[in-house]
């Protein structure tokens, strides 16, 4: 087998959900791009990976040292969203509905990973609820053990700032879900959590 | 949003299978690589589509003028397997059962998509049949329309070649196949060829 197809085969592997096959399809696909589009894919990689940058005040990705979202001055400052990571605030920023600020912790607490609170993005968090202008932090980290580990830790750390709302985001049976196929724990919440329908 | 993030991100999204999310979740695995790991990653694509060539003798993809198959001198050269693809070689090759040569037809006659008989290396094949030397080819395409009809047009270009022996690979029930989930004409193709066992 050519030595370049190899190369290129095993660097696709490395990528999550690339297989010996999918790789291959892959370098197929690369090969019938114009030689300008392949330059332009593989550029895009190495600038993304050297020139990208953390938001210094909410951790998220950005190209400069504070993000689009922080020194947007229009978005309101008292209120900021503690999400995992990048990916989630941009599924919150997709709704449209959302005009606060960010705290991306980048990641939640997991013993058994070796992430400890440390490792995340917290005293950054308490260091911005210093200047008093932070009214709510809205928690919007997942609901598993690691997750409620970490909003646990957090509650306990923002204790210090009583004047701040702290909330979590509703937990319930999604739009378009079949109550069939839900969880127990889902359905749970969801039936304590109820709303009075106003008629 | 971060432009070098969307940048990777409409990238990555040309590739065959990759979406929003799913170009997203490549562009955060990239982001906890390695910088010199990514850099690989994307240079090993530029070479391959800027210096990957095709052999000269059977199409297949090589890093010379011809490839290590086509050179390797303890090969069958009185077979040649006619595939329409590289990764059907791959496969083939895969199976270490085959120790003839190959001929890459780079696609099947396709009117719908454009491809017609000089769009494939049909040519090629012919000539390397004037020598005399080859004694069997093996015609290992799909059984689509499209192959189908460059199987008629292989058997009816390979007519003036009378002392080669043209055969199509085996047709029938895959090793693991489940009888109920195989189509009506491989059944019906798997039944005509029934073998008589040996007792």
């Amino acid at each position: 087998m050519s030595q370049l197809l190899d190369n290129v085969c095993s660097e696709l592997q490395r990528l999550p959900g690339v297989g010996r096959r999918t790789a291959l399809r892959l370098a197929m696909h690369i090969l019938k791009m114009e030689p300008q589009c392949a330059d332009s894919l593989s550029s895009s990689i190495t600038r993304f990976r050297h020139d990208i940058r953390y938001c210094m005040s909410c951790n998220n990705l950005s190209d400069s040292d504070i993000c689009p979202i922080c020194s947007d001055m229009r978005r309101d400052r008292s209120t900021i969203c503690v999400v995992e990571q990048v990916q989630d605030l941009m599924s919150i920023e997709n709704t449209g509905q959302y005009r606060g600020l960010y705290h991306v912790l980048g990641g939640v607490i997991s013993p058994m990973q070796g992430i400890g609170p440390s490792d995340l993005k917290i005293e950054l968090l308490a260091d911005k609820l210093l200047t008093g202008e932070v009214k709510e932090v809205i928690i919007a980290i997942s609901t598993s053990v690691e997750g409620e580990t970490t909003l646990f830790y957090l509650l306990n750390r923002l204790k210090s700032f009583p004047d701040v709302k702290i909330s979590t985001i509703a937990r319930g049976i999604g739009f378009g879900d079949e109550l069939e196929y839900v969880d127990e724990l889902t359905i749970t919440h969801a039936l304590r959590n109820r709303r009075e329908v106003e008629r």
